[in-house]
């Protein structure tokens, strides 16, 4: 949960935009609240900060107009519930908060909510228009992913050592904003995309032996593993490196770790972590590792063929354009990737042996300094 | 990793097979294995055990048959490989097998395995030919699910005291034979359906507070947490309380939780736990909590409907069939559940409020003893 000067700071917004409604209701306006365009035409990318954000267009929600009307009164359903929540000392989840709002209004054969896709939009809302992170509102997404490695985190009073839990790992929660770091003895950060791969390396003691923070993703990061990797680089001043497939899909992923996603802009200030770099897989993995009989292929059609570019070639050729690819290595790693039409998979360097990945790939790259910006 | 009594046993049987082979060859004779049929038409319910098994069928497979040479070949690779990896003290995701085993056969123009779609099925293949769990050959799944609750596991060495893991508990590994339950202060285990809904528990104190070991399984159960059900109830002779959603898919979770599945029905000795029993939720649920207004609708063809039972109906008609449902109670409640029309998720306990799942309506089930067989 959040900690209690967050709380209050919350508090302060919330009640801050209640106040503006009810002084607008006494001076007999139209009550309203502002909060930023979220559309991608006001997504722009922070070249200082090198992250995404909203930009400055921002709109206004009326009570008494017919197209916001309802909206309206759902935001102002979910603001109280939150502020009930912050009170309480209580988290929720989005669903819980759904039924928790769901009910049929008292003279009206209407209800407040039809399904969740009304809430979850109405989250966000409240989300841009405080400025808040949905933790901070005490609402929580799904948990995913574990940790493991050299830190001591102090979490709802319980003090844990993170090397001291096998081969099992910490689960990460959604909420880490109150972790407390004890102590650390953690040289860098190792954001893993695959659970099995991250398993790998704690059966080879990887963490231990190279003094490294393992973050297993399971895929795509939960808002969970992006909030707590942003956590850890910030506080503790370590260097993030995250390795994925040598994949469309897998640069995807680390493009968010890095420069967070379109969907969230208005919350990569704490969700990214603009100083990661990818440490493999790479398209030159493939010669310097013998990888060559273990690639597959892309699928769909390359941009030159009729039709094309479709499925990875697509998303590849989509990610030439993001401004944070515009550098030499990744023009050239994207580029070189269309062109051979070929992709690496993680687990393809249990080719050579199992234990190559721990003992010589990811720490010749780490003293080499070798990674993707 | 599984004992070193259990390695023993592994090699030995893997050991046997490969005696079996060079025999047949040296006798000049076709070699061949045999292993149990896996055909829905081989699979049956135990009436006594209650679960699901495999029948009496088998069939072989022979090396000097060109429909079977090509698997008789993976089979080999895969159980020479998984000696090495018990030799070795090392364990692989199914994955890396995949890539340790793919390479071109010298002299033609052959790969040993095309793509992991071939390899998997050959894995199942071994494990029932040897009639051992994958995990007993080193082989794992993807790890999923998170523990909580009043138990001390050693893991690795590291000993591991559940009740002192924050809001974050411990991340359920794919292969837990291992671990050493070293004490334990609890009253029963509770397999529930939803991350969120386990982290509403330990945001409660339930673990705490009634004693219990609390398992996310974060939607259908991994292996692991199958695994970690089964060995937790058997060692600790605690009881076993599922808590889904009531709806087909919940249903079918306790199904897979209690009797196994169809497709691994040669492991449900192993990864059932026939004696688990229902908590919720129930279709009577929904009149004796006031949840009238927070049920959603099933999807699909009501069985009365031309070309209906689809979707949700076709799975709870299904789900009538099947053999560990015919009770009262199981029959009653799918009929009911069909009659109709309705589902009723975990999450619309929180309609009264958030707190009422853990201090309401779990331990007044508990208490009372109202449970589905």
């Amino acid at each position: 949960m959040p900690s209690l000067q967050e709380d209050e700071e919350t508090l302060r917004r919330l009640q801050r935009l209640g106040n503006q409604v009810v002084e607008r209701i006494k001076e007999g306006e139209n009550p309203y609240f502002e909060r930023p365009v979220r559309s991608r035409s006001n997504v722009e990318f922070d070249n200082k900060e090198k992250r995404l954000k909203l930009g400055d267009s921002r709109s206004k929600r009326y009570f008494m107009n017919i197209g916001h009307a309802r909206k309206f009164m759902q935001t102002m359903l979910v603001a109280s519930k939150c502020k009930e929540l912050i009170e309480e000392g209580r988290t929720a989840s989005i669903r819980e908060l759904y039924y928790q709002l769901k009910h049929t209004i008292p003279g009206l054969n209407e209800n407040t909510l039809e399904d969740q896709d009304e809430s979850n939009p109405v989250v966000v809302d409240l989300e841009t228009a405080l400025d808040s992170l949905r933790e901070h509102l005490h609402l929580k997404a799904d948990a995913k992913g574990a940790l493991f490695g050299p830190i001591v985190i102090e979490d709802e009073g319980d003090v844990i050592d993170c090397l001291k839990l096998g081969k099992s790992g910490l689960h990460v929660p959604s909420i880490v904003d109150d972790y407390n770091i004890v102590e650390h003895d953690a040289d860098y950060i190792l954001v893993v995309e695959t659970g099995a791969m991250a398993d790998r390396l704690v059966e080879e003691d990887f963490h231990k032996k190279e003094n490294a923070i393992v973050i297993s993703a399971g895929g795509q990061p939960s808002r969970g593993v992006r909030r707590l990797t942003n956590i850890l680089h910030n506080r503790l001043d370590l260097p993030v490196y995250v390795f994925t497939d040598g994949d469309p899909y897998g640069y995807y992923i680390y493009s968010v770790i890095t420069a967070g996603s379109m969907n969230l802009a208005f919350e990569s200030n704490r969700l990214a972590t603009p100083d990661a770099n990818l440490i493999g897989m790479t398209m030159s993995d493939i010669e310097e590792y013998g990888l060559e009989s273990v690639t597959e292929k892309l699928k769909g059609k390359h941009p030159d063929k009729s039709g094309g570019p479709t499925k990875d070639y697509k998303r590849a050729h989509d990610m030439l354009k993001y401004e944070w690819f515009q550098n030499k290595e990744w023009q050239n790693e994207l580029e070189t990737m269309i062109e051979r039409g070929v992709r690496v998979e993680q687990q393809a360097l249990a080719t050579n042996n199992l234990q190559f990945v721990a003992e010589t790939y990811l720490p010749e790259k780490i003293k080499r300094g070798k990674f993707l910006p």
